[in-house]
């Protein structure tokens, strides 16, 4: 089973900001693709199976930037 | 004899901008020290003797930004 979350990600604003947040998203269990649109601070994170929110929320604080919604 | 320059330049966003400027223009010949003023687009170059202007651009222009004018 394939799953895709989007999620709303405050604070990115630039090309080093999206690597920060792929590279910390990538690493979270069960995520086989991380997408970012700069532009509308949009994450979009595939998975093989289901994704735990919370990691991923967790993931992006570590990168240093903030989810405010999941869509 | 030690020197100043300060620069502005556009296009820094975040820290990662900043941290990707101040690794440039610190490999320019007689650079000693590198300032950056994310909010202002300032950038401070302090030297141990004259630093060629023309290497300060070109090493901002290395990182992804651009001088735009020299204080």
């Amino acid at each position: 089973m394939t799953t895709t979350s989007t999620y709303v990600v405050e604070g990115m604003t630039c090309g080093h900001c999206v690597s920060s947040v792929k590279e910390e998203v990538g690493e979270v269990e069960g995520v086989t693709s991380v997408e970012v649109d700069l532009a509308g601070g949009l994450l979009t994170v595939g998975g093989d199976g289901p994704v735990d929110p919370a990691k991923i929320t967790a993931a992006v604080e570590k990168a240093g930037y903030k989810v405010v919604s999941q869509g």
